[in-house]
């Protein structure tokens, strides 16, 4: 049996290009002791992806040109030497972009499919989810009566973020890009108010909607938007950098240059890396679940269905901003 | 008798211009009931006032075009009808750029001359130290071990930052333009190190000075030197924003390019305003005046002399580089 795979064969500038890749085969990976392997089924596919492309030292090693590609998946053990897995288990992991995955265990969750499918365990309970709680909460420091504004709302992680924030007894302003997404961000995912950035006036906008100013301000994009929303900030506010999805393509970075606006409104900025939170992923996750069966959060994924091959498109989607929620490639056959 | 005064004539664009200030007189003010008036001696000149020129809303109004220029100063009462203030005290407040200033003693101190003289009252001992103080210890957390950098680090706030966090075991590097105020950082004001920026290879320079990364950075200056900070953060770093000296000429601010190293580090950019701090100036003054006293805290003052009518030119010399710790305009006659 083969396991293709998907390699990254040179470093693209700006959006990868289908020469950035490479596709191999190899022999599925046979376990040894303390090993397993995994038959992929689903992909995650994340902005993040592309800053691990860059060469320059980040929170992560970059990916180096020749290896798989890194990604977060969901599949099923098929074979097992680790005493702790078991031939059909359902597993998360850092799997790669390919058929079939070797694992010792580590960062390994196991998936329960009675209580989500595998996407959802992907989204808003997977990585993503714990993302948005952690960032929001213990970041953020979100409080009950706080205006919070979140940028990709209709995305998977600032979707969760603004659900979570609702939870709380937050009134959240969502910022997305189109009609439907905006519609999503409201309807489906129950913000207060949504902002379509793709029309004018958005500063205007957000301080209408946001008349006593911006207490915590989620920022997955970056660029325009934040600087945008730094002018709307209240005393003390709270702007945690999760992501930068606008700039992940751009070789030179625009940097916000209303950050002096943290003077005006006494307020931070600051970065947050899920990872940091691994010792209370359980708790996290069960609070996540508990949500989730009751109907409190909901959980969006936008899946695309393929083979390794049809990664590179896929990837390329999230940065049309085809998807609304949690993108996901479902490997056929798997 | 005659109150000359400089108002504000017209917004500067760029380093403002002779042409932007207009030279008055108006009779010294009497005082009212709960009034006093203060002749003034010394002004203190301060990066911040390039910001109240301009129009858009800060954490304070803008100058108004017409008014009296806003200044902090330092001078004595020559009349009185407050019960907490008589002719002869030697006094500190916001008296404006004119000789003779009224006042109703909110936001005035008495000024103790045995222990400094009226110029150290105004920088180590006054608004200029209170800043570095509550910057350094409250926003920026630093502690003992802690690397420390300071931009502006021969400056009227960076050099008593820096001090302190000497004082409180902090391993100190300062950033300072040229080797005569490189020199004055580390002999004068006891940093462990100085880079000038004006070399080149600042980024390689602050990474073999602080091979652990920086852990809090107090930012004075903005621009490209934030940016070259932001790469060199040890992991949960404090970026403490005081000022931006280095853009507050520029009709486009740079913002900074590297803001996403706050992920990368999870660290926190957050700016600070002293006057929120305005109840504990008692027990910092007193621990400030006491380090002085102690000859643990140098106050170094740039003086100028001439009327208020060299004020103009004496704010220029901030954004020539032209003062080494505090700018102080002193008065004919006060």
């Amino acid at each position: 049996m083969v396991n293709q795979q998907v390699r990254l064969a040179a470093r693209p500038s700006g959006l990868p290009r289908p020469s950035d890749w490479e596709f191999t085969s190899e022999d599925v990976p046979v376990p040894g002791p303390g090993q397993f392997t995994v038959a992929v089924s689903h992909l995650s596919i994340d902005p993040a992806m592309r800053e691990w492309l860059k060469a320059r030292p980040s929170y992560i090693a970059p990916v180096e040109i020749g290896a798989v590609m890194r990604a977060g998946g969901a599949g099923r053990v098929t074979a097992s030497e680790h005493p702790g897995f078991a031939v059909g288990d359902h597993v998360s992991g850092a799997f790669g972009v390919q058929e079939h995955a070797i694992s010792d265990g580590r960062g390994v969750a196991k998936l329960d499919l009675s209580v989500a499918e595998v996407p959802t365990w992907l989204g808003a309970l997977g990585m993503t989810g714990l993302t948005a709680y952690f960032a929001l909460l213990d970041t953020g420091r979100a409080r009950e009566g706080d205006t919070v504004v979140v940028s990709g709302a209709a995305g998977a992680v600032g979707s969760v973020a603004g659900q979570i924030a609702k939870i709380k007894g937050c009134r959240v302003i969502g910022i997305a890009g189109g009609p439907d997404k905006c519609r999503a961000v409201t309807e489906e995912f129950g913000f207060d108010a949504a902002i379509d950035y793709r029309e004018p006036h958005l500063r205007r906008k957000l301080r209408e909607l946001a008349p006593g100013g911006v207490d915590v301000y989620f920022d997955n994009v970056g660029g325009e938007i934040l600087d945008h929303v730094l002018t709307c900030l209240a005393r003390g506010a709270r702007v945690v950098i999760c992501g930068a999805v606008s700039q992940y393509n751009e070789d030179e970075v625009r940097g916000p240059a209303n950050y002096m606006m943290l003077l005006v409104a006494r307020a931070s900025m600051t970065g947050m890396l899920v990872f940091d939170y691994a010792d209370r992923y359980p708790e996290a996750t069960a609070e996540l679940a508990g949500w989730y069966r009751d109907g409190r959060l909901v959980s969006h994924e936008t899946v695309a269905r393929g083979s390794v091959r049809d990664f590179p498109r896929t990837l390329l989607m999230l940065f049309e901003g085809a998807n609304t929620g949690k993108l996901v490639l479902a490997l056929d056959g798997g």
